[in-house]
């Protein structure tokens, strides 16, 4: 058996699909680059056939990763497969995944066929994908209800059609350990031609057990484990990349295989989700939290329990966690700051988009001391999404509290092109300000969520505002970052309008 | 075998040892009277022997809690096990919980001491435990990497002096769950008084295993789990207790046990926790993350999707998730209020307290339009903390930020008692409020966490501000809600000194 396990990385497809992780073309770039820098064996990059933004996102993705192979999933029917082998097509590798229902109440309910009927889709489904990339992938969604004779018969089929990977997803999260492996045994064991392919698995956390599930299937056979950056995912989420692959690697003594990731690009990866998503990590979060490699300090029962070894099985710089690196001041010259964007994977399209971020880099350099990676991150997510998808604009704002009076903003906007100012009151400067906005923008939107996170240490620290919004049952995230908090809200509100206002339908397959 | 699983609950004590996670003997209370509530079996309150403080809180839970037992931890020696002891004692049921390390390093490095002596010291220790309770459970620190022999051994000469929990504490997350539940099963064959104890586990999460090791261990005929709410700890965190309860109950079918726990005050439990910890849970964090029940709204492949049995393996309410309940307004009388308290769990010491938590009850209603139960518990968080603890309160501020100038803040604050006033300039409101009490306070501290986020939802919720702050290698949290967030921030800034102007030094074990 192969000593390689194949990260598969769903962070932009199963990952977006949490409420309010929905992203744009150009921020999945941005993660999908990193997930390149990271060694990820294989990007799903979306489901092409949902909309035309998913089809767009997964052929500019197909375009500008040239090291991994590049996945979109597909329905097992003949339009999807197309339209996620043309998205592909650009790909230096490109693989199709697809799909389809195996257990009893899903054929009968959701798909109305006959099992010898689904088999029969699910094999042309495989030779529709074989005309465009010789790399398959087969899923049986609801494997983990499906009757074990019945995956055994639809597998073998499709491997002898060309599938070069079987999918065996947990959708409900509903698998234990032990069980899940013993069912990955079984099919390796039954099916005369499993040593054809390559077995994987897809698992969702609802019990808190989707790495648990993973690695006990890695234990059964699998080589292939399909995951998600900080197990972002529907619901509670997908398998956490992170955890699989430092669990692999920390204990290859059990496991007897090892990923290709580079895991100095861990931290990095789960700040660049978190921050594009608006998704917090908990600091008590396993390799990605801001806690995970911290003891209580200062204090120790005994000088021993200063020795690494005595409490630390792996190296918070193995995973990429640094002291934040200074890297450019008020006196950092143009040259610099293109380099280090560069050099952060940050791809600024025009000359004219350079000047303007650059421009807004002097502006933060005069109010900030001291400017971080993280820092330059939050100042060109503005400069990517090109301005003329912005419908609503701040161009200039006021905002006053005291003790004793109602806090007040005042603000002015550019809507549609058009410069528009309203004031209002508010419980708070936060509450003011949106309220102005609304007076404007006339919305009608709900909100459901407000947090700040600072994005470095120090008090003189740009705050990160996530603001999400919903309306007629759309939900979106919007991100603001501004040295000055309110500044920064009032600019999330209004990244989260430009979202629905922009934002259409699209499908969204449960594995 | 049993077919009841103990719930040994521990945020109090390994939760609190998170960097930052310290709590005052009023919050732990209040965690305490959640916990019971919640129906857990065991309560480890603290460490006794720690420190004054940590005395004191054990005490009083004893004291208030009367439906739960209630644990201190102690070191294997004669003084921390007679300061647990005391502790416990005027609880309904006391448990004594003492240890020591078992791994050849920690005899050697840590202990300086022979095995034999280190038996015949957990021997000793168990005989002084029963002294004070019949209840006394002992831990090998460090038994992952102890020699089996040996934990057998040991094992056998503690059940034999009296112990009735022997617990197995993986100290560094480094086992994986078949590995794990090996061990275990290892020591009940091989121990022959086994069938006398409860077999217990206490796991970490560094590699993201602590929930599967426990349920792997309960699969091995373990019978007590130690778990913390949120999954709360040094590092990593522990294993979580939602995660462990819900599993179990779940999967009935593999487990063939439950536990005693009312799983509808999970949530209830996991936001009290967050918000006095200022730890935020993640939205996709399994059972209690706001996004673990929610899909993406709206959009569906197929209206079979609609049938809940279809995605749900459990139901929101069953773990607590309702919706936000208005319970109060702004025409709620004394009565209302202080009843809705009681139900809560919320004690108020003193009549004055409770006038003046509803005079401010009234000033928020005022300013804002719906009043939730969460806004109560942060509205009294102040409250129970007695004013003659504050060194520093603010008393008024005033703040201004407009487009192209300099934020401004004034602060005037209450010193040791005294009156003081101060203004300054910042990179945004918040640092300029910052700046403002240190030009006051001269705390010299390090900021090294600011976060927001919002209590309930619509614009003019509370925004309850975390910030965390270092000084000498002391970290503490501070914390303060108020419907305008620059408001809020001061007070969590000069919360978080208070804290360190009482905050002294204290042992933290590590199991």
């Amino acid at each position: 058996m192969s000593d390689q396990l194949i990260i598969f990385d769903t962070t932009l497809r199963d990952g977006e699909q949490s409420p309010g992780a929905s992203m744009t073309r150009e921020e999945k770039l941005r993660i999908a680059r990193q997930l390149e820098r990271m060694r990820v064996d294989v990007i799903e990059a979306g489901f092409a056939a949902a909309s035309n933004g998913d089809f767009e996102s997964v052929q500019a993705i197909a375009q500008a990763v040239r090291e991994s192979t590049i996945c979109s999933l597909a329905r097992a029917n003949e339009n999807d497969i197309r339209r996620a082998g043309e998205a592909v097509t650009p790909a230096a590798r490109g693989r199709i995944h697809t799909f389809i229902a195996t257990s009893p109440i899903h054929m009968e309910k959701k798909l109305r066929m006959q099992p010898d009927q689904v088999v029969e889709q699910a094999v042309k489904a495989i030779r529709w994908a074989r005309q465009f990339t010789d790399d398959v992938e087969f899923s049986a969604e609801d494997a983990g209800r499906s009757e074990i004779d019945f995956l055994c018969r639809i597998f073998e089929a499709v491997i002898a059609a060309g599938a070069k990977t079987i999918n065996v997803p947990d959708t409900v999260g509903y698998n234990v350990p032990e069980q899940f492996a013993h069912t990955i045994r079984t099919l390796i064991e039954r099916i005369p031609n499993a040593d054809r392919v390559v077995w994987s698995v897809h698992c969702h956390n609802d019990l808190g057990l989707a790495v648990a599930n993973s690695l006990a299937a890695v234990m059964a056979g699998a080589r292939q484990v399909e995951c998600t950056v900080n197990g972002l995912g529907e619901r509670a989420g997908n398998a956490s990349l992170e955890e699989v692959v430092m669990a692999v690697r920390t204990r290859r003594d059990i496991f007897g295989c090892d990923t290709r990731i580079d895991t100095t690009q861990i931290v990095p990866a789960s700040k660049l989700v978190s921050g594009i998503t608006g998704f917090p990590v908990q600091p008590n979060k396993a390799i990605v939290g801001a806690n995970a490699f911290a003891h209580e300090s200062g204090i120790h029962q005994d000088g021993v329990l200063k020795h690494r070894e005595t409490y630390e099985i792996m190296r918070a710089e193995d995973v990429g966690w640094t002291a934040n690196k200074l890297v450019l001041g008020k006196h950092s010259g143009r040259n610099a700051f293109r380099s280090r964007l560069q050099e952060l994977g940050i791809v600024i399209g025009s000359e004219e988009q350079l000047n303007h971020a650059f421009t807004r880099f002097k502006a933060l350099a005069d109010k900030k001391h001291e400017i971080f990676d993280e820092d330059l991150q939050a100042l060109v997510s503005d400069e990517t999404s090109p301005h003329e998808l912005e419908h609503f604009r701040l161009l200039a704002s006021r905002f006053h509290s005291e003790t004793g009076e109602i806090p007040q903003a005042a603000l002015t906007l550019a809507i549609g092109g058009e410069e528009k100012s309203a004031a209002s009151s508010g419980s708070g400067p936060v509450d003011a300000a949106f309220r102005a906005i609304e007076q404007l923008a006339e919305s009608g939107t709900e909100l459901l969520l407000y947090s700040v996170n600072a994005i470095t240490t120090g008090t003189d620290a740009q705050g990160e505002v996530t603001v999400r919004l919903a309306k007629d049952g759309k939900v979106v995230n919007g991100q603001g970052a501004d040295t000055d908090i309110i500044v920064a809200s009032a600019k999330a509100y209004l990244n989260a309008l430009n979202k629905l206002h922009t934002k259409f339908d699209k499908l969204n397959p449960q594995l």
